[in-house]
């Protein structure tokens, strides 16, 4: 009963600090195949070892020279020059450029030795084997210089970096077909409460359907990370010893849904106690929804323990769970949609509190407009759905006033 | 040689309107179990066939009693209440509220009938077989009623939204085990030109290689596509007729990079125009890099031309393709990053197009500021992954000038 009423809140911010000081787990390291690795963790940095491009190249379909022959050229003293070969794209520039010659060139194609310019096509007259040109191009005009877009040696991207689609052109372009990345942080998603039952399971209508599991699981499917969902865990304190002990062997990360504060069944944090030695222990987080939000640490791993009600599941994770594993990977989070709206009437919080405020944001005309979705309670799902947005109100707020302008956590699209 | 300097472009607003209402396929659908739905197209209005809860609940642990018998209730003339019974979370309440009678109740556990109000604990002073509470409760105080989260009938999620985590929760809650999705778009990314080799391919270094492919499928393995990436079709008009054709019929979508505008080989619209009815042909589309893009459409199936410059490339995916693939399936684009931050140097535009500029966005003190990444050439990979945002400049305007404010599409996250 000692921790029910949970008084005194830890600041989200401090927890993240305390626990990411305790995470020492460290990730092995794996390769894969560069198209295999969209959303993995680069576990090197990536380093060319030519220049990019490799030759000076042009940047234009036109004809190769060299500047100092089109010095003088104008509109009454045209230049002419010998046209002596042409180079395509792909093609090995077989020609050597000397005084008054020219080369035709395709955009993209090698720049043969001796020449420096390239003259635009729409600046040049073509006669029969000659060209003649009427205007000067200041010398290197329309080049592309070797090692322009990467020199040898120069790190292109850093370890941590969650890879993208263009880091995986990056990684095409160097030719590295193997690639080294964090092996997938294992995530084991623990749902417990004598109540659950599953989704597929039959049961009267005072039971709780187990939707934790599968929103958590969601959220985890991502490229670096490999979530497993396990069985529901019921209310005992030696069900709950015996699978946090064997899952912390397999898994990098605990979730664990229930049984944090509810009622007498606040047996979680003591099984937690009971298998091993704890770095750390932080229990009622300054969330709204999710103020009964645990952590663990033990053996370097952390032990989230989240509400069973499922707003405070999910602002859990979103808020907790979810930046402590991108630390435990030493990525940074993506960036997220925020948007600024006129909150459409007044919220309020209590302080202490930072309070995710579901939201609908609409654009109406050229404004954005939040209405707060009317349904509070930490276990209507439909107030996540309803609503495409979190406004957070911070801990040191009451609340917004009715029109005063906010900032919007976006996670779905605005409905026009 | 028509088609090469472009001169006359279509801007992105009407090409996305002209080709979208050109767009006739029509995708099958196919159902899947609700934790695969995850990024999928729901293909059907989801609605529930039960109140949630189904009963009135408690929203705090506590006493369930009758309102009226504490209306009275004060420090100076508390009243006590015989407690007849307990009901657990999960538990059926069997039995019923009478007057002057109390139950113990858990968070979450059903309301049993005849009361309809919760006392919290703490409120509560606990004697042998009866409790005193010394202050009133408006009546209804603590409940959860039933069909609050949602009533039967009411449609919780409609039809072309792409699942997310907390839809995921709706299925589970509403024990939706098969769920209607949208087959997966079929899109075949298809290379081109004389000059591509693969990454794991050898060459000379006046080759190039092929990043395209590899940026496009990485940009396509959304849970609600699937991209097949096809071999390297040479620059001759049969080849590649004979890919579109062969290809068209078993996508959706096509994308072909390379070839449309570049040098003489000009070839991709023409081999489009062999193979069907064409319902749409534009060429030249007001983004930079990316003006050679073009979209044709035939048998109501888009065929998209990019530019084989990767970073025109890539500009010409995010500004035409993917708001298209969105409107295949009857989705919204999911909202993106936007930042306000301070240009640190001048940027300019050519009249009519949409120009991308590539920033890097960073965080100095409280303020955020983008500075240009300094490669401008539309082959320059590294200005992407250099970058972390693009700065787009309207058409309609020249350019911004140094220290002014401006929007950046965040691709990456800001370093601070």
């Amino acid at each position: 009963m000692g921790y029910r009423f949970l008084k005194k809140l830890t600041n989200v911010e401090d927890v993240l600090n305390f626990v990411s000081n305790k995470l020492t787990v460290k990730l092995g390291v794996e390769e894969v195949k560069f198209d295999d690795s969209l959303g993995r963790v680069l576990a090197e940095d990536i380093i060319p070892d030519f220049d990019e491009p490799s030759t000076d190249k042009s940047a234009v379909d036109g004809y190769a020279i060299r500047g100092v022959d089109i010095l003088s050229a104008s509109q009454y003293s045209p230049v002419r020059l010998k046209v002596i070969g042409e180079v395509k794209i792909g093609g090995i520039p077989m020609v050597k450029g000397f005084k008054g010659k020219a080369v035709k060139i395709a955009t993209g194609a090698a720049l043969p030795d001796g020449f420096d310019t390239v003259v635009p096509l729409e600046y040049v007259k073509v006669l029969d084997n000659e060209i003649e040109i009427s205007k000067s191009f200041p010398i290197g005009d329309n080049i592309i210089k070797r090692g322009e877009d990467f020199k040898k040696g120069q790190i292109m991207l850093r370890k941590g970096k969650i890879i993208d689609p263009f880091d995986i052109s990056i990684l095409s372009l160097l030719r590295k077909i193997k690639v080294k990345v964090l092996e997938k942080l294992k995530i084991a998603i623990i749902p417990t409460g004598n109540e659950m039952i599953e989704p597929d399971e039959t049961g009267d209508l005072y039971k709780t359907v187990n939707t934790n599991s599968y929103m958590l699981y969601a959220f985890c499917k991502e490229p670096w990370m490999e979530p497993h969902r396990l069985k529901i865990v019921k209310d005992d304190l030696e069900s709950l010893t015996k699978i946090i002990e064997s899952s912390i062997k397999s898994h990098h990360v605990l979730i664990i849904t229930g049984g944090t504060s509810v009622g007498e069944l606040d047996l979680v944090p003591e099984a937690v106690q009971k298998v091993g030695k704890i770095d750390l222990m932080i229990r009622g987080i300054g969330i709204q929804p999710g103020r009964p939000t645990g952590v663990a640490v033990i053996n370097g791993k952390p032990i989230f323990m989240l509400s069973g009600f499922p707003v405070a599941c999910a602002t859990g994770f979103i808020a907790v769970v979810r930046p402590l594993l991108y630390k435990m990977v030493n990525a940074l989070e993506p960036p997220r949609p925020v948007v600024r709206a006129i909150l459409k009437s007044r919220v309020s919080s209590s302080s202490g509190v930072a309070k995710y405020v579901r939201v609908k944001v609409r654009k109406i005309g050229e404004r954005l407009f939040a209405e707060p979705v009317r349904i509070t309670g930490s276990s209507a799902l439909s107030s996540l759905t309803e609503s495409n947005g979190f406004l957070v109100i911070p801990p040191d707020l009451e609340g917004f006033d009715s029109n005063s302008e906010v900032e919007v956590i976006l996670y779905n699209p605005i409905q026009e």
